[in-house]
């Protein structure tokens, strides 16, 4: 795999934002370090982990702006674009190209279906307005209009749609993807799959948001796949899996945020009416940031 | 019924936009003036017909702004308030009330699944925010958050919280709604449901896209269900209902911008990715208006 | 109506059936005999709320041929017919016949999703096989394959295919297949849709399970409706709606047997591992019949 | 592992039925035979593939001792039990047992929604009635009720609850399955999955369709995931994911039985109104069988 090409682990960062509407510059620069000293590969801004659909365009850019700034070039950043028009879609990803991101997270938001050439010239638009490379994002949990295999492909041959990021829990359709595109795309797991599995089918790493709580067991255990070391890998792998589980069962940002927030870093809760975690679920996820020792033992939930 | 209160026939109007993304103000305020003539009771710019999740502020404002004009006090002016947020739902609702409308129409827009309390304080803090009635909106096809019979029944005892739009293709649901809410909450039929059946059961009106289509049809329809006249209700009803059949086959904006442009209102496509019409589909609107005398015979698809 | 043509209140029965699998002849002689005293138009043993999922061949045949008896002639028997392939159907409905049934309620199961053609046959086999009048039953909540209407209108070709019970909640769908069917079929309604609505649109009648609770209220609700007296037919559904709520909210037959336990026909519960209804839930339907008069004042759920 | 418990390939076998409804001996036999010789681990007659959905109970009685005689104590024979009730549950498993399986495979059917404690009951009947080693079978594509986490853990409890079959398509829910039972059960997969990712992850086996129209290159694929030989066992899943990917993609039993067809058997089409394979698709499988050397290169679908 070249030093050029996305892969490893992701995190997608949530987005701290105080209740007047403004973002804690500095919780977001310290979470984005101590990641990057955890050693992950690269930064996801705005993915569904960071609320996109619930900010405006100057909170997005903002948050863009202050994760870039906190990499300073040391490693990726690649920012949700999340639009229901082209139009929409376009401008954001220009922007986010101007600010010095390494590529782009595409996300079709959607009320009405759409159609899979109205998908597929979604992307295409996008595509075709940088030269960044770009990342299909496809969850079909939230979104209205689900990524086909056959669109996938057509999409796959254009030359900077070179990843996908699959937040179905399907791992079958990601090998799918896989003897379909034929190498013209690269394939990043989301937290429903189990990183592990996509790794050995062929996966290049994953964007999740546990990620953000757990970095450096992420690094290591996408180490261990890298090695080879299935043993090893899977064992650390039903360790971490618990903190997936949390995160499944709960609103993704709230879970991640009320985590966060455990760890010392005081994100905030998500934006109203979205709920913070209730107390039952926020001592879940203490269990399991606990039994990966992602957590001192003398943190109790009700700091 | 008193004359302050809404009733009757409200138009979902379209919202006609140019390639470069501004509203043209010609053909709406057209369509408004139209409608008005032909007898609607109320005019609704922001609806699911109106693109609303397709559009930006500026857009949404500039819309409003327009049908306001247009209508000239003539007829009550509900605008659609459409927000993932809560913050932002009140800032879009005082700035209609500032502008001129009579009432507002409360979506909740969401991407992670909303608990009922969440949804219950969404809907308070936009009626807290303004003086103006509030209808309420659900639209279970295209919404991810369904409002609950509990929460209705709560959001019931708020004041100006006076009617409840819904778009289900429930009949049986409203008259639990009816019973249930007992007079605090005025009902609007919209286009799935038979308009003469839920004015039978106790609805006061219907607001929907199909009515942009056929004012007069069902201004008349309307006011037989009001002289109890159900014999000649139910024959208008029948033949009416191909149109509303239409309409849910399509992507709803699509359908009615197709068959306003075949009446000569030049109100363009829906934003892309949404796509307009096909021929097909162009047709088969076209066969409907023709049926309820909605469009001369000679028009032809290709005008 | 002609005389020979079903119409009217249909109650489907419920199956008593004791802990060793044999029917409760007394109580379902009883139950038949009450309710044709009370005016129903015919019974319907084996619907839905007939357990018919649950039941053996010989158990079907058996209460088959109690319902046949207590009814002696004096209102049309129309018995369920459900399987899962075209050769146990063609075999039940030609059985139903040979015991005297006067029409057969034609039900598909399905494990496997089923194409519109084979849909299209299974029908069409059951028809050619008897020479009854067949019901088409289509119950989108409990079964695979839901009948689409251009199925629905090939089938209404076939002679003896005369009329259709639709269990969604969807009343515009009624119209729309009184449109398209123009006469050929005729419409019941069930217990999701409001009788009086589905009445005026142009239905005969309904076959559903509250009926058996409350079956003089229903004929009263159907003579109303005939009369084209809508005012106290609404007056009347009004007050009826509350128990088709109850029914919508809990197992079917838990709902009906729990309900004629109430009244007293120790008709047993439904077959495990279906459960009985709960105490609170059997308060629910107690209230529900208290509050349409189907129920003594002074009956306790501790009966 | 030791040699009496369950594990490795267990193919779904098909159900050869006659136009007149008479199980075709002759060719199961042989093909029991022919699985056996391909060093499969066990048989299991009566899956979603063996249309147990379909079957009458002579039929299914029939079957079972027709793959039992076949089998000839050489692999064990785990039989599908599926009944809506308890009553007819037990009755199934303990005619099984009589007859000699070895194991059962415990379907629950419902119509109407069921309970956990249902569920929890329906399979805790069937363990109770017999000595025999019980596999949970969930199909969340095709029944109605899933079994939930909790309800899993509860089951495994019972002694001879010893294994799950999970047809989900979610393999992160098999690890959630592993890391909640602690051992008290074992996991195989089913097609949906990708049987090396489950292997990896702490499955013992699989039973599914394809493995019927595969037997030796699936025992291959199992005996590299033994030997943790993931390169290689990666490399054949890879190509023989195409024969999972049709089987998803059509009817099971159509799938299956047109792919044996073509190799020889002629097991006749699925039960009307189910439909045998388009040409189409007979072509897709007859490629994919191609793929894998399942199918000798002469083969055409003309034959």
């Amino acid at each position: 795999m070249s030093d050029h090409s996305f892969h490893g682990v992701f995190p997608y960062l949530v987005s701290p934002i105080g209740p007047s509407g403004d973002i804690s510059e500095e919780v977001l620069t310290r979470l984005c370090d101590d990641l990057i000293k955890a050693g992950v590969h690269g930064l996801t801004p705005l993915g569904s982990t960071g609320e996109f659909a619930y900010l405006s365009w100057p909170q997005r850019r903002r948050i863009v702006e202050i994760v870039l700034a906190a990499a300073a070039g040391r490693v990726p950043v690649v920012a949700g674009v999340a639009a229901t028009t082209i139009a929409d879609a376009v401008s954001q990803a220009k922007a986010y190209e101007d600010l010095g991101c390494a590529g782009i997270l595409a996300i079709l938001e959607a009320y009405f279906p759409v159609t899979d050439e109205g998908v597929y010239r979604y992307f295409k638009a996008i595509a075709d307005s940088v030269s960044l490379p770009v990342v299909l994002y496809t969850n079909p949990n939230f979104q209205r209009s689900d990524l086909s295999l056959p669109t996938i492909d057509r999409l796959s041959h254009i030359d900077n749609i070179s990843y996908i990021k699959d937040a179905s829990s399907n791992t079958g359709r990601l090998l799918s993807i896989i003897n379909r595109v034929e190498g013209r795309m690269k394939i990043f797991a989301a937290s429903a799959h189990i990183p592990a599995c996509v790794m050995m089918i062929g996966g290049v790493g994953w964007m999740a948001g546990p990620a953000c709580l757990a970095p450096r067991q992420s690094v290591e255990l996408y180490n261990l796949c890298c090695r080879a070391d299935w043993d090893n890998a899977m064992r650390l792998q039903r360790r971490l899996w618990g903190l997936n589980q949390a995160f499944a069962r709960y609103n993704l940002a709230a879970c991640i945020k009320g985590g966060l927030h455990l760890q010392g870093y005081p994100v905030g809760d998500p934006l109203p009416p979205q709920a913070p975690l209730s107390e039952e679920a926020l001592e879940e996820v203490q269990r399991a940031l606990h039994a990966i020792g992602a957590l001192p033992e003398k943190t109790t939930s009700s700091s």
